[in-house]
């Protein structure tokens, strides 16, 4: 069941442009990050900056295009291996990251925001609102491994 | 800039199963679904249920497949047109929808999830933990108009 449905091609809406040229774990906390979207949809950002956080899904173009089944947690080999839906490896079957960043400026059609974890040239896929009360949950619960050193 | 970057092509990782089978505002809160996972994949799901919520991506198969480049918000014709992107309208240039389930149970490829918004067939594309304190922020800004009647 692992196929391709018709017509799930994804479009570049954009590119991502920052100081992070190489695939690797670093602390996406403080990066500014401009995401350049295509000027024919420069409308379509049109009242995003009424909000201040925004969720940015994009391709992770660096990922080794292999999907393992487990993986050891944030690339820590002296953690046990793990389901890879249980982890956010960016190498899965698809390589999209979905991240929550916080949206510092919007200037025509470029997003200027901080806290990205994709690293430059990523191809943009989509721009959504944060919504607190849809994408937030107040008491989720996650294993100690999650925190493990 | 809008174009298809060689190999953004999506496959289907599992299938949404669920009473609701055509595309409406509804309110998926209390929606009970099931989302069946590739059974070449049952492996990759190990662990996940160590974590109360999940992310899930999913192809919205039932959009329209026009992208307008302004909606009006939640599909109300009283509020003004919005860009696209400052709304969580379904037609939008890749039609992905985002959403943070909760699991209620893992039975092999099997996944119960509750508040799941798509719809009875959507095509499953990711499969992700919810971390915290990396998805969801503090102190998040929207504007009125977002729970405006």
């Amino acid at each position: 069941m692992v196929k391709e449905v018709n017509g799930m091609t994804l479009k570049a809406i954009g590119v991502v442009r920052n100081e992070i040229k190489q695939p690797s774990m670093f602390d996406s906390e403080e990066v500014v990050s401009e995401i350049v979207i295509d000027t024919n949809l420069t409308e379509s950002l049109d009242n995003l900056d009424e909000f201040s956080h925004i969720i940015v899904l994009y391709w992770i173009h660096k990922a080794t295009g292999q999907s393992p089944i487990k993986v050891h947690p944030m690339g820590k080999h002296n953690l046990p291996l793990k389901g890879v839906f249980a982890t956010r490896s960016p190498n899965r079957p698809n390589p999209v990251g979905k991240a929550t960043v916080r949206l510092l400026e919007r200037q025509g059609n470029i997003l200027k925001v901080k806290g990205l974890d994709a690293i430059d040239g990523s191809p943009v896929i989509d721009i959504k609102p944060y919504l607190p009360g849809y994408d937030s949950v107040a008491r989720a619960k996650v294993p100690p491994w999650v925190s493990q050193r």
